[in-house]
């Protein structure tokens, strides 16, 4: 019944989805603020047709969050979906096959900006909610909270879920915002990595200087920045900070058996990237170097002159942007202040150095043995054919840990996209099929939960 | 005589100079090749009026090349002035406190991208050459060869050189495209370093990645690009490129100690530059570093997400413009080889570097016991009251090379400039001070050199 009525509103759903796709509902670029709230005010519509008992565009210090409820008895458990409707900024644009904002399907995959992370994903589930109600179908009650500053760090999340406990009373989240090992290898996210984001500036001269009249007298702040970032890792690849390894949870011999037996093949995986090879921590497998370690890198640099030609310039300043992964126990407050301590630690006097946080969030492992995670596990039994395997994943999606604390609740991550989806990459990507899958098996998540309690 | 015609024509001088400012000839700029050919034409028509024989617009594969001379009698020396019209490009332009291309009098110094250089001291020849033609002392013939090229690398200037070798006879080369040490310490450029400049581009992933998914596990080029700049140093300061130093010419222990005798205030130094401490190469003087070492610097840096707030991506490339300063006898092809080979050996097998010489120069020291020298001495001695001191430059005029391998002349570094005229920088001036006093020591200069022939 429902694959069926998948199929005959298959194209509705995928027009429904490109029209919210083409909203550039950028968080972070602060001139697309009403294209953020464009995105926002297209799914209260949405939920409001699918057939829900209230919405509401919930106004916060930043983007608003959209919060609707279908209440099928009081009764009954209560499932509280997750998602964001922001992205991620584009750049680089060049590097788009098509323009990011301007949907199409190639081979089987949608590409847009947000079509996997997390737009696509969220759209999942207004239509599984659409499907069983048009059904009669829906088991149990249903809220949805879907926030549009995910990409810049959910700052005003903590505050509406404390101010609104009694309103996101639930017995489980339920989150599509990660992805599957691969079409045939279905799994289900038991792990995720927190974040420490971290903006530094390194000021040498007041000015620019004329490398030639000062450069061997005066500190680069290039080179500088440079020594500093290249010293944030020894020579087996462990990052220097002290104590950044002190709460990192050590995984026993059984666990981490357990997480290299999901299939890897590490010359499809520097195939595909392009690599000749792969670069870690000294002494784990890529799977445990992405899953279970912490880890440091940068996601920008920028200082000097970077324009056509050559300019013999001495900078003034650097800037990176340097994140970190942290694995469970590390405390992402703890690990920005080790973070900042040691930056300006190892500052030579040559220089001056401001360090930011930009943003963060808490690592978290959800439970695989709870009712919930083995409703997810039987819908995709039901729906893949396969029982998915239990995976550690390297993003990080802070609010799980958010929801633990403020909450009591557990989280089960049920995604749909593929690590080759490009999210926060050009040309991001979303299978058909994954859409179309994914649909079918959060209804078949509901009949499995409702059932088990 | 001379001092009254400056005197009375000051304010025409300034204006027409303005004039030359405003054209915004960046020559690293391909949208502005119009601009630069316009400050050519607008020089053509200067020499015309201030009474050349001839003058004439060369073209070249790139910018053209003004070339003007007059020949008062064929038995007198002639001296041949090269100069550049182009100008650095004015980045970063908000930095700027008055718009680069509109020159101001602020202080008694003139702001604009070019004021020093190198517009500004092209503009005292030409305007001293008028004022000896109008008041009828012009005591030699005169060449002026102005290219467009040099702040881009002068890529056609050797062969309009090789191809006009007996146009471009003359006796000695003059230049004014250097800086005093004050207004109170007269000096003259007796060595000028040379320089190899490279852009390097390191290739990790085939694609922006999220750091989230394979941070950790593959190389990050950012993170590579700072670990190898971080490694052309030592940790006494010494460029690590093996071979870079086997031709540094060693100075005796007299020589340094001449240099040294410059009038120099290392608290004043890092004062005027905002810094708490200098840095260098180990076991030599701020006026050695700049002078007599060659160095190394990172002229620019990007990659990677360099826009507001966070962006977690695993950047696919880095980018960084890296510049060596080179001393006698190091040779520019020879170093850029030397990198080139070091670059590529020293990137890991996780990445794919590409290294690309931008441009580059040899190294010079011009002599001082030359009558020509000595003509620039006795100048800077009867119009500012003071003997000039000698003194080594760390930036590179790559053509001193060229002119005494092609032409055999050598040159006298006669420039009016101070180093925190911020040349290469935002609000780059020149002061009117400076401007008037060297035409009249332009002036002094062929009085002196002409008698001493």
């Amino acid at each position: 019944m429902i694959k069926q009525y998948i199929e005959s509103n298959q194209q509705r759903f995928l027009d429904e989805l490109f029209e919210l796709l083409r909203i550039p509902s950028v968080s972070a670029d602060s001139r697309l603020k009403g294209d953020v709230r464009k995105a926002a005010e297209f799914l209260v519509n949405k939920f409001k047709e699918a057939g829900v008992d209230t919405v509401e565009l919930c106004e916060t210090k930043g983007h608003p969050i959209v919060f609707a409820e279908k209440i099928v008895n009081p009764s009954l458990p209560t499932v509280l979906v997750y998602g964001h409707y922001d992205v991620q900024p584009p750049d680089p644009l060049d590097l788009w096959h098509s323009p990011p904002f301007e949907p199409v399907i190639k081979d089987g995959k949608i590409y847009a900006r947000g079509s996997c992370d997390d737009k696509g994903q969220v759209y999942m589930h207004v239509k599984a909610f659409e499907a069983m109600m048009k059904l009669k179908t829906l088991p149990c009650n249903v809220k949805f909270m879907v926030e549009g500053e995910e990409e810049v760090g959910s700052d005003n999340l903590g505050t509406f879920v404390r101010e609104n406990k009694a309103r996101l009373k639930a017995d489980i989240i339920l989150v599509s915002d990660t992805a599957i090992i691969s079409l045939d290898h279905p799994s289900i996210t038991a792990g995720l990595r927190g974040l420490s984001y971290m903006e530094v500036e390194v000021t040498g001269p007041n000015r620019d200087l004329h490398s030639g009249v000062y450069g061997g007298a005066v500190a680069n702040p290039v080179n500088v920045l440079s020594k500093m970032i290249a010293s944030l890792h020894d020579e087996n690849g462990r990052v220097t900070i002290p104590g950044f390894y002190d709460k990192v949870v050590e995984l026993s011999a059984a666990d981490r058996e357990a997480i290299n037996k999901a299939p890897f093949s590490l010359d499809n995986y520097k195939k595909e990237l392009g690599i000749d090879d792969i670069q870690g921590e000294k002494g784990y497998t890529t799977l445990e170097r992405t899953g279970i370690r912490p880890t440091l890198d940068v996601n920008g640099i920028w200082g000097g002159y970077t324009g056509e030609g050559a300019k013999t310039v001495l900078p003034s300043k650097a800037f990176a942007k340097i994140s970190m992964r942290l694995v469970p126990n590390q405390s992402n407050e703890e690990i920005t202040e080790l973070f900042t301590k040691h930056f300006n630690a190892i500052a030579p006097k040559s220089v001056k150095v401001k360090v930011t946080a930009l943003h963060g969030g808490q690592p978290a492992v959800t439970p695989t043995d709870s009712a919930a995670f083995k409703a997810a596990s039987a819908a995709f039994q039901e729906v893949w054919g396969k029982k998915p395997i239990p995976t550690r994943d390297g993003g990080s999606i802070p609010i799980v840990a958010l929801f633990k604390d403020e909450l009591g609740l557990d989280t089960v991550l049920m995604g749909f996209g593929l690590d080759s989806d490009a999210i926060h990459s050009p040309n991001e990507h979303y299978g058909v099929k994954n859409f179309l899958l994914g649909i079918e098996t959060i209804v078949a998540f509901y009949n499995h939960y409702s059932k088990s309690n």
